[in-house]
């Protein structure tokens, strides 16, 4: 067990009607002059953007927007979020949507602060170490970048992604209304499920002995996204099921808690699905969906001494009582294959449209940095076979 | 479910040797003139004490120290700290100890910023509106003091028990080193996870039904506590089972992070026990462990309705498959009840040394501000029934 600081600066607004805490929220940290930031133009449709300005206007706070923030967010949405800061003298963030916004709007909060040019910070060459105040309203669950420090941006020709992280950049506060996701559509909400759970499972199946707390806290919210996420695909406008994902999502990154006594590190099916998702802008949590029993099968495989720990996984989680531990193990993966099918999740990556000669360039880029694995190494040949047992 | 704000604006470093992070957190929260308070004399004996003032004498911060703070800490005491923090003008408080220091502290640290009485704040006549910051070194598992707002601070004749409650009162930081609870001794260490068991059973049934998050983590935290409550039993130096009761306790009230969605309001195993510790000096842990089970049974009997949340309890705590509710909520409590026997816990209030002319007395003391139930109303009437099914 790993020691660490356990620190979660956001503040969180839960439930109906909480937009009515942004504007006060707003001047509580200082902000007068406000980036509103935002992706496409449904919240317009929706009331959300309404409220939202209603809340800003109303406090006589002034705001200039900056709209059509895109999916896996691009550099160039930063730089111009930047500019619009600088120029403008600006010195609070509200951003309203889900993770790209967000994500974004963590770039631009320290690009704002920041002399250079923002990839220096985003490409890990500089530290942040100053960054404009952001809050956020949340429209779609998944990412966790509501209650964390982390934001993901796509770079360059090859759309590479970057995770720029630092807890200056954690929301002063976040709203989040269930009834905000309401009108995210099927395919978006799962994929936010299995954003969710992948990101459980990747600090969850780790090599790491008798950290209980995170472990059994994660199995818990592993539980509340397998319970809640067919009932949203049954009834959007289920309260109570978005309500428990919104706050799954939000609890499953927040200030990294379940890694607390394990070690940091890699994401491998992050890594691996990013740059799926860079190839063939495929979304986020679908890439996750595809690659996760693959990496757990080649786990298995290869490291069979953590043989365990997927058999725990199998066993707290989908009640599998098999005893041998490599059967329940596969057990385990077939219940959760189950559950992306049960989620509308492609089956592998060949239905997804990847070809076949994509993979190579695909481990070539997972692993440019280097090795991505937490069992085992993983770089580019084992890459390679994990994505190949995807496909 | 309710709307509810998240908040844990406490900094937790876990771990060895974190105690290299007292000096530098004092000042980076404006502390230079420190009040230190704390118990008995185990921490001059255990070398904690010897560490914290290294930490204080190497940075040159000055401190005056408040020792002796009583068990179930005594308004004198906080009288005592308040004057203190007044005459020389102090700035910060440490408290190094289990729940008693550092809830004395909690009062002190609201009293020094008050004008009044500090029994105006504790009694809750008067809103406490500024506290002076605090931080907390801990030496005892179990109250959850170290990353809550509450405090408890027993008053009068009579020991009676007033719970001071704001966020003021987190601790700005807080050191938890698992290393600095091997030397508390039995009894207390397993009344330590008594109290943390009933912090979570008090959230986790209740009449709310739907937050699924809240609930799962609960248990989850819950299975922690049964787990390695044995093996410090069995092993007081094992650092990995200090280290998961240590967080476990942390996470059980941190925040009240378990009332997510679910409606605040009593406690009221916690409310009974309070009673029982006031009158016979019983260590809080120990009188929580005597009430539950009859808490539990007669809301079984009186509010069937709540009969599934029992049958749940059961299930997924104690891993009862018993498909009939009545009876698995009754095996839960008889498995809940074989647990406090492990970890030594006394049978009954007679065993413990309650004699059964002061039921009654008990039941008027813990109901004389009124109804303290949650399921059933819990009026003089009901908790004397509890009471004597406890004896």
């Amino acid at each position: 067990m790993e020691n660490f600081i356990f620190n979660i600066p956001t503040r969180a607004y839960f439930g109906k009607g909480q937009i009515e805490n942004l504007a006060s929220g707003v001047k509580e940290f200082g902000g007068s002059r406000v980036l509103l930031t935002y992706g496409g133009g449904s919240i317009k449709s929706n009331g959300i953007y309404q409220a939202v300005i209603d809340q800003l206007n109303g406090a006589g706070i002034f705001y200039i927007e900056l709209s059509g923030i895109k999916p896996n967010p691009p550099i160039e949405d930063v730089y111009e979020g930047v500019r619009l800061m600088k120029e403008n003298n600006l010195d609070f963030i509200v951003a309203v949507g889900g993770g790209s916004a967000l994500d974004a709007a963590k770039a631009i909060a320290a690009g704002a602060k920041y002399d250079g040019d923002v990839f220096d910070l985003i490409s890990g060459k500089v530290a942040v170490n100053d960054a404009t105040p952001l809050a956020t309203v949340l429209t779609m669950a998944g990412t966790g970048s509501e209650l964390d420090m982390g934001g993901v941006i796509t770079v360059g020709e090859n759309h590479k992604k970057y995770a720029i992280i630092h807890p200056l950049l954690n929301p002063k506060f976040s709203i989040l209304d269930p009834e905000y996701t309401f009108t995210v559509n099927e395919h978006h909400s799962m994929a936010g499920c299995s954003d969710i759970l992948s990101h459980l499972m990747e600090q969850y199946l780790r090599p790491d002995i008798g950290c209980d707390v995170p472990d059994r806290m994660n199995e818990g919210i592993m539980k509340v996204v397998l319970d809640n996420a067919p009932k949203i695909k049954e009834n959007p406008n289920d309260y109570i099921a978005r309500a428990n994902i919104m706050w799954a999502s939000s609890m499953a990154l927040a200030g990294f808690q379940f890694m607390m006594g394990k070690k940091f590190g890699a994401f491998p099916v992050h890594a691996m699905g990013h740059e799926l998702s860079s190839l063939n802008d495929m979304t986020h949590g679908v890439t996750l969906a595809l690659i996760t029993p693959s990496w757990m099968r080649y786990t298995l495989k290869n490291a069979p001494e953590f043989t365990p720990m997927f058999a725990r996984f199998a066993r707290n989680i989908f009640e599998i009582l098999e005893t041998d531990d490599v059967k329940a193990a596969n057990e385990g993966i077939e219940k959760l294959e189950h559950f992306y099918e049960i989620i509308g999740m492609p089956k592998n990556m060949r239905e997804a449209g990847v070809s076949e000669d994509e993979l190579k360039y695909l481990a070539d880029k997972a692993t440019e940095f280097g090795d991505i694995g937490t069992m085992t190494p993983i770089t580019k040949t084992e890459a390679l076979e994990i994505y190949t047992m995807a496909w």
